[in-house]
């Protein structure tokens, strides 16, 4: 099975469903971080705000539930209000059929993304659905986005809990199908414990021996990397023998790790605000073309909400972006779903299995 | 990793704990189908029963939940109460330690299985424990028993939805690595399914399409099958060209289907009756040396009733029973650990990629 | 809230759309359970067979994955294709819209009923979903139906485990809201070692402590009932003193208590073949007007089979009836509705609380 | 069922075993945010440190896996490592027993609290386990902590997509049951859309029903508190007419809502920074004498590390803290006892159903 990027179904700007369409309105913001009244909140399709008589602007980056803002240069660009700064223009109206001057384009790719079937099938997704040609897509897939796209991988520490998933996870970034990591501060403290000590929460994670003391050594790992002051120091130490974050290092691999009240620690690198933590990720999900998510409903959904359907490449083409979860609970998948991220697929398993399987199954790299 | 078997801890009856012992009781079955007042039961462990003086009698089956019958032969088996005959003679006490004439030896194979820290272990196992070691030494176990024991493997209807996990299972009983099923209607009918027309449930079992009235599949499969009279005879006309249940008939793999409340059809070699269909699965059991029950709750608790942690091979020697369920859910895992099934191991993960990973990873065969 | 019957929409087979439809083909039954080719099968929906011309007949009771027989009377039967006898005339055909002189009709009670919303809401349902209006409605509805309806309630032994759980459905029966249960021997044997021993797979049911040798209750209360030879010669023996068994024993109220390969015993009660089991549970449902199944993935499952999405009452009046599944698992209603079950409500929520909640918010009974 | 305030066992330190036990040693720690080699890791339990010959301290408050400091005025507090400050005095040595001048006291409370027993028992809870005895105890206990002591919920927006849970709630606030609330944005958020819009994520939560553009409510509802400036100006505006935090706010019960990269919006009350977060939860959890945790992994984990055992009270009496999960997985609740929370209590159910239950039961109050 050979991967084909599916083309564009560029809208007609010039036909008669346009026609008389009025320009898009940009109300500016009546405060810092608050947005105009009837402010138009943007959804994971591509969307086209007419800025001049039969000029439809598609903003080369998107994502759910922000605002349209015109910048001073006449480019649109899609922001968290949050972010907003008194005065700068937003698009109002609610309308999406060009009513308003703003036009959601809900089949960007024809039938190849989100048709009615699919959303249909995956409304039932359970843990018994056929998956067989959810993994070959997948690895056709990958081995497309490794040269051509980027692959972004979003982790819960269940993928560093396991002795050969943590390793094939590590084997998955040498051979250059990880083009970016987000993850929280156990992913990485778990994996590094795995380095510096063999174990993960105490417990070796071959052998599932919890040796004496061993509830002390994530702790141990956390108090020594804060006293290097970094992984990266913590590495040239010479403590950190193996594992995914020494293998994103070494490879440039660019990573967010999020801070949460869950953690101890942190981590030096950890990010402790959480909306600093979503504009560095969402910087890195910008350049996305495939992102995986790893058993984690908190990293996932939030990954899933600033992820849309599209990009656009450097080169102006208009591609989508996929979105698998991988998760054990239908709960997790659905909740996805219900949030308004359609375009996701779900392979319901275990990381461990799915870690495994998938870096047994791709050819290339190294 | 090279599977070991682990030696049996006789007790030694001739020492200072088996002195001044009672003989066991025996007391006659007071009607068909009911034990005497004070009957003893039967556990997992291999239990001894003192017949004559310094005659601790090990029965050759045992199973839980049973009661121990003095045949007239002098031998002791071990019997489903509904199947007692009035004045048949029940081994009658509670006590554990020898003080009734019963010894109940709870550590069989020492520290290899079921040690009291691997029981904790197990007690909080969850889809985030580390797996690799389950695997590895199921491997071992499962290369060793193709050769030198029977394994037995029980499975619900998701081991045949999905196109490479029916394939995998297909190649573990083409490769010798499987000697006995235990199943309902449920599992061989959609394998058929998949034979005949290429779905499950009407869905495809690669592509999940859906053909046109392909709600009618599993019904017009079921309505050949039963019109040929037997799977073998849909074999013989050619209906069956691949699959499950034709690679266990061909290779005359024992195998038991065991009729339930939820089945349509039911296919000819269906045993309506619960109780004949325990009996028959008891017999395929009483070979067994591993167990391996798959995403099934219903037959994975009636195996692990009747699966007993020992067996006595034919050049009597006493070997452990593995009992490995495989699941997505803690729930059905923790449910089969409640009901005193305590030696059982657990792998959390979706039994597609189980099949796959297992059958991939197996040397051996062919 | 009051409940409101929804009248049904026949449909007008006098219409243009109806005109020129041929009359439905009757084929013999090729043997004994074998039904011919091309045959018709049931859906949940009321189905019309042109019989003579202009004269379509409905079939008193339904339900789906069945045959519909043209009985020597000259009415239609809906029939498992189990039971069958050759030379039976079977409806055949599998055109939905008349074109075979077959209608199903599946808008029966306008929007009342599986209205297009309705299904966008279940695909999405789960333990966040919000169920005060359901809980609103089943209570309007249980208590319009006490009186003018039959709730049949199906149950596994979850209803069972917890004292509170137990004590409310017992008070259920005792208030007229139980006119029928299908459960199988473990809900039945646990009820009835809480009533010997107050304990349920040896454990107390209120103060979850384990009394030494407490796993021999649930052996000795089968071993006692099966010596008094019944459930009711037991309580005659003054041995249950409590429960459900014994309300609904009490009550006269129908029950069938379904055999299975996980059995224990059985119950002298218990039926051990599954296909006469599921024909006496069908003679139950048969007279349903509500169903609520509780916590069974087997038995829900089974029950959700054999219920049609509308019944005909005694007085000729065509109605709805409700199917309602509690579980904790999304998985388990996902199930249900992924077999076509889709008339379906569902509330997820641990029935222990589901039970105690709605015992005390019925008003009226006693 | 009357709630009894366990008896504190204290250690007798006068003993033998105390006997020539060393001082425990404190060192310096080497940078701010660093503990020192071999510091000692705080458990949930109840520890004596020796500071003086005879003198054994225990800290007023603890929480596991913090640091133990001897202050400048020579009492000792239990501190995150992240805020130490370079030179401060952190205990060190590993021995539990007093052998380095450290106790950990695990049995502070006789069996009532953490028996063994209990502990065995809670390994296997499930969905299955009989929760009556736990309802009874805690309405006891809730009861009497309403006046004696302060109770603290942890929530997840599930209590509030449900209109008879959000009233329960709320009604538990206005009673006096709600001493403090840790929770997130989506909680507030959600509670506040009920209040502005009727919705919760777009959906009535009584009806289910979407409104036209309801995907709009909660961004629409942040936007207007946002441009209020606070929840408590949007009250004043009269935006906010019932609910969870309109209660909490007038009943002047403390709060904190804390950040997460999954928030929009966010409230202007929410703490972006997670360890800011955590020291304002924490200063709540400090006050705290029963926790309950409702439907949230996030929250309910980070509550569960910062909670100790025990407290000591304004009077100096020290006394348990319970901790409640409430929650519909087995896996969230494994996880909590997995990382050493063996204190908690769980109970298994939808928290719709266990709101409205509780407050239902629960006499006193208004």
């Amino acid at each position: 099975m050979a991967f084909q990027l599916p083309e564009y179904a560029a809208p007609d700007f010039t036909g008669p469903d346009f026609a008389d369409r009025p320009l898009a309105a940009f109300h500016p913001a009546p405060k810092d971080g608050v947005s105009p009244k009837n402010f138009h909140a943007t959804a994971i399709f591509p969307e086209y705000y007419q800025v001049a008589s039969g000029v439809w602007k598609l903003p080369g980056h998107s994502r759910m539930d922000c605002v349209a803002v015109l910048e001073p240069d006449g480019e649109i660009s899609v922001r968290e209000p949050r972010s907003l700064k008194k005065g700068e223009r937003v698009a109002c109206g609610r309308g999406e059929d060009g009513q308003d001057g703003i036009y959601v384009h809900t089949a960007p790719f024809g039938a190849t993304l989100g048709s009615c079937e699919k959303f249909a099938f995956r409304t039932r997704m359970s843990r018994e659905s056929s998956f067989s040609i959810d993994y070959d897509e997948l690895y056709a897939l990958l081995e497309y986005e490794r040269d051509h796209g980027r692959i972004i991988w979003v982790a819960g520490p269940a993928a560093v809990f396991d002795h050969d998933a943590r390793k094939a996870f590590t084997r998955l970034v040498e051979r250059g199908y990880v083009h970016g990591l987000l993850a929280g501060n156990a992913l990485a403290t778990h994996d590094l414990e795995a380095a510096y000590l063999g174990t993960a929460l105490g417990q070796d994670i071959y052998s599932k021996k919890s040796p004496p003391l061993g509830h002390y050594n994530h702790l141990d790992l956390l108090n020594v990397v804060r006293d290097c002051g970094s992984i990266k120091a913590a590495m040239k130490a010479g403590l950190i023998k193996d594992g995914i974050m020494k293998a994103v290092i070494e490879h440039e691999v660019p990573y967010v790790l999020a801070g949460s009240i869950r953690d101890d620690g942190p981590l030096p690198e950890v990010i402790a605000d959480a909306y600093a933590a979503q504009d560095a990720m969402r910087a890195v999900v910008r350049e996305a073309t495939t992102v995986i998510a790893l058993a984690t409903q908190l990293h996932s959904i939030a990954v899933g909400n600033m992820t849309p359907s599209y990009t656009v490449t450097d080169a102006g083409v208009i591609r989508p972006v996929y979105f698998y979860a991988v998760d054990m609970s239908e709960f997790v998948v659905n909740k996805l779903a219900n949030r308004g991220s359609l375009a996701a697929k779900s392979i319901l398993t275990n990381v461990q299995d799915f870690l495994v399987t998938t870096e047994r199954s791709l050819s290339g790299g190294i």
